[in-house]
């Protein structure tokens, strides 16, 4: 096996047989393919993409590069989600303990976020006393016990996936489909979950912009994931404006305990019980509790202060602040009618939230208050945004991605504006295969 | 300037600028750009290709990556050949004196060869004594006192090239036409030549497999040299069979030595002179002694007896033979209808002729006599080649080589054979421009 032939041959447009990919995936984790012949044929299949087979097998090579966990045992069955990155999405806090309090267990392995999106450990980290990091023997219990356990990836899950993410990164070879899925499904088959539900972003402030992508990665992931007998269903979700109304690692864990408690904004409402029922439905728990029961009832809200403690966070202690905040007022009154994600999410990072490299730290009270989202009726002087930051001198700067992020409009005083649409856009699932 | 936006630009298709290009060429020499990042954006550039500006300024910033080389000085004008490479290809030996005998200097930086194809600079090492080092002011002198120099091109010669062309050896990146075209430009550029003849070969034997291919190469050539003020034309001519009898280094100087002699195969003597006129003229010596008066009238030969001693060698010496050679004989009567390049070239190689790897030494001796080409009547039993090489246990492979390499057909004893086809298919030359 020879690795110039294998570039040479998805170069030149050709199908890499299984061995080729198996070979290759192998040796790239064990440093026998050098960064820079990883590099070529990354640029190749970012060109040519790859078929079905080649993509569900490289997946499989890259789950196989490290440890696969099997929760088979557990006598719950397993389900989790995964969403591409959006502003403000804090969906995974309140979605896994009201899925583990509706009955199946969530094995969620989690990042941290780099550039204008946040990760969800970041998040969970600013409980006081929280820590990410379990051994496979933590994690399993966790789930025994509370049923939902969200932590860090080992070095050891999908080895040759985290390799390459970081080539990937400097070499411009992000933007593949095939690449993408297959970075996500490795470290989901390598998580061991029985049944997975993906959150595919669509719009301004998402990885992917337009419908047809979204829709072709979301296929690709199903597909994956079918082909690895993984139940696996893909919603895609809007995000052209932020999802709740606050943003950054503290400020959405409180609105996400918000929701915890039966109420907070509804499209973060909506969407937890959307991709909850995909989740039970994909685990095959269809006469399940509703996860709108959860939240209601108060049984998500117990799993959650489980789940905290039982990764030596305090539920009850008070979330971190900034030290400084300003708010930025309405210049004049109407409705508003765009709000970009991508704008609120390049603030929030600015003040703090977020980082530029790997090893930086995110200060956790950084972030933005949003006080009126599209459809809502301000009046002017009325706060539009108010801004957290451990540094006043990020202030400026956060201000600046504001300036153009919203538009407002006249209305009559008399008109009534619609309900908000949905955010759930499209289903994909394994309806159209064989 | 940032690498990551460099590679992006030119995967979604778009011109690199002129400043992108001189920063990403002189940080890549100076390791500031990685090889992962260049193997990366040498893939795009396969992709989407360069325009002519950008493969002009490509080629400019890879020469200034290291000194350039001027002989405007000199009382002669500078004009130089290369070739991209085929079997049997030893036309520079006779070549370079020629030319210097009809009054052009001729200040040639050859390379060494790789895989089937052999390099100038073995063949000269074949001589005994012959060494391919000369300091600048070596080559200087010789070019004053002599005419002619075939040295080896420094490390200072266009460095930047020098770690691309190996980097994008082993990332399946070869095959780029801006970039074989910058590569082979680069070099000619730094070694301050004031016009230059490209033999672009075309054919089984050759790199580049089509006319449009070749065409392609040659045009892109022409051009980088034209907007570099270097007077450029190129020869696109048929490497589908060997040139002249003769393969392997020591054997093809000895043929290069029959054709300062006024003999040789018609072939290698054919290209000698066209290319010699094409260099004499786009040095503006439209007035001088034609090439082939000077290998008729021997005083090619003296400048070659000149030009190899003023690099230590001894003309008069008997060159190194083989230990080994083996006969293959025709099996039928008839006339030789194809007679295979690369199968040539390659049981030369394999007999030691050429190297794998660019550590290996190469064998003087080894190679293959062809006692019939194209057009030539053959009879049953009468040798096809003789095989050379310091090791018996070569000459099994090479054969196999040569199995298929040749094709015999019946001819009436009375049928007519027509002459020879010319070697030059066509020429290419800044006639279309502007």
């Amino acid at each position: 096996m020879n690795v110039i032939d294998i570039i040479v041959a998805k170069r030149d447009g050709r199908e890499l047989t299984p061995a080729q990919i198996d070979w290759v995936v192998e040796a790239y984790a064990r440093d026998a393919v050098a960064e820079e012949q990883m590099a070529a044929l990354s640029m190749a299949v970012l060109w040519r993409g790859m078929s079905r087979a080649e993509v569900s097998r490289w997946t499989e090579a890259m789950t196989r590069s490290g440890t696969r966990l099997d929760f088979a045992d557990l006598p719950r069955p397993t389900t989790d989600k995964h969403s591409t990155g959006g502003v403000g999405d804090k969906i995974t806090l309140a979605l896994t303990p009201a899925v583990a309090a509706c009955g199946a267990a969530v094995p969620q392995l989690s990042g941290r976020g780099l550039g204008h999106t946040g990760g969800t450990l970041d998040k969970l980290e600013a409980i006081p006393g929280w820590r990410s990091h379990l051994s496979p023997t933590e994690m399993r219990s966790a789930l025994r016990d509370v049923g939902g356990v969200v932590c860090a990836a080992g070095p050891d899950l999908a080895p040759a996936d985290r390799k390459l993410y970081a080539l990937r990164d400097v070499t411009g070879t992000v933007e593949s489909i095939p690449l993408i899925a297959s970075s996500i499904m490795s470290k989901k088959l390598a998580e061991g979950t029985g049944a997975l539900v993906l959150d595919v972003k669509v719009g301004s402030g998402a990885f992917m912009k337009t419908m047809s992508d979204a829709r072709a990665l979301a296929r690709t992931m199903v597909d994956i994931g079918t082909d690895h007998e993984v139940a696996t269903v893909a919603l895609l979700t809007a995000m052209d404006t932020p999802v709740g109304r606050e943003v950054g690692n503290a400020r959405e864990v409180a609105e996400a305990c918000e929701v915890l408690a039966g109420g907070g904004p509804e499209d973060v409402v909506e969407l937890t019980v959307a991709l909850g029922r995909e989740m039970l439905s994909a685990a095959g728990l269809t006469a399940a509790k509703d996860p709108a029961t959860a939240l209601a009832d108060g049984s998500a809200m117990d799993v959650w202060r489980r789940m905290v403690r039982a990764q030596g966070g305090d539920p009850d202690a008070p979330l971190p602040t900034a030290r400084e905040h300003a708010q930025i007022l309405a210049g004049r009154s109407g409705v508003v009618r765009r709000l970009d994600a991508l704008a609120v999410g390049r603030a929030a990072w600015s003040l703090g939230a977020g980082r530029d490299r790997k090893e930086d730290s995110v200060s956790a009270g950084a972030g933005v208050r949003l006080h009126a989202k599209p459809g809502d009726r301000i009046q002017a002087s009325q706060p539009l945004f108010t801004l957290y930051t451990d540094e006043a001198d990020r202030l400026q700067d956060a201000a600046r991605e504001l300036t153009d992020s919203y538009t407002v409009e006249d209305v009559a005083p008399d008109h009534t504006l619609g309900p908000p649409a949905s955010l759930v856009l499209e289903r994909v699932a394994n309806d159209h295969r064989n």
